[in-house]
């Protein structure tokens, strides 16, 4: 998506080979406009699918997957980072490792809110080793539901979560791909 | 406004006098376009007071938030809940008590999000005690800006929140205003 990745290469900070800083218009600042085109083009590459229900996972995930689920007319479900596990009945919850900040959380889902039978769009703000995405699909897959397509605004394609992803089966768009950064360095996957 | 009066009658639960569930379609279902109604909502009522960015708190905010900030054309600014205090420049913090969890997170934003001079519009989900929306508005006026308006989507009236907010000179908009609540009832304040 080009317009995306004009707006990594004017705003985005590489602050060394794996920190990508992104929080003047993705997370933190968030930019709505380009937010509405990111849902709109996730929209446009997942038409057709079947798509019945948009998830992502708290917190930089939900301004993109509102704007998705608003352009494809879809309820969103957020799934919650918890830290501790809950044993209630109707809850579903997996662990998630996270790499970048060294520490793991329970996704948490409550089952009512995802079908038998539903075909679910998972949105995300990065793909890097693919942990959370994997999680997602767990909970999705539990409940009975198959997970339709992954959705990524910015992928680390440097990092081994879109492989495993497409190993695994899942469909994956990442509307931007950084190949390589370096100190004030981003290249993207000639696409 | 009516709409979402009816949605907390229909879907909303009341716990007891003072859990309201909202799940299925405010803080962990999403309905999105509700939210946009939501978002169009406070930009009619907050038209012409100047407000220049917009302002939320994650998780929960963050969908209402995206959408008003659409629908008013402006950026949108979540605040973070961090665990630890953060000693680092340019970064501001403060201290904001969860009477409804029992605990307390550093509400942290980056100063560079927020320009002197800015009026801001607070947008939350929910307003009890009025803690979370203090901290922000005190997050706001430590980087010089001013708080123009403090827009919620469910306010529990019979808690002060509103009343002390009121008091300390905001003005607050509350879309719905909660009265009373037992189990499996949930009135509203007449207005």
């Amino acid at each position: 998506m080009e317009l995306l990745k004009q707006r990594i290469r004017r705003d985005g900070r590489a602050l060394n080979e794996h920190v990508l800083m992104v929080d003047s218009f993705l997370n933190h600042q968030v930019d709505v406009g380009l937010m509405r085109a990111v849902g709109e083009e996730f929209a446009r590459q997942f038409a057709g699918c079947g798509i019945t229900r948009v998830m992502t996972i708290e917190s930089s995930g939900i301004a993109p997957a509102t704007m998705t689920a608003l352009a494809m007319g879809l309820p969103l479900v957020v799934m919650k980072k918890s830290i501790s596990s809950i044993l209630s009945e109707g809850i579903l919850q997996t662990e998630v490792h996270s790499f970048t900040k060294n520490s793991s959380y329970q996704l948490t889902l409550k089952q009512k809110f995802v079908a038998e039978g539903d075909r679910v769009l998972v949105i995300d703000d990065f793909l890097a080793n693919g942990e959370a995405a994997f999680g997602a699909a767990r909970l999705v897959e539990q409940a009975g539901a198959q997970v339709a397509g992954i959705g990524i605004v910015i992928e680390k394609a440097f990092q081994p979560g879109h492989q495993r992803l497409i190993e695994a089966g899942y469909r994956v768009v990442s509307l931007a791909r950084v190949s390589r950064m370096a100190e004030n360095l981003i290249e993207f996957v000639d696409e």
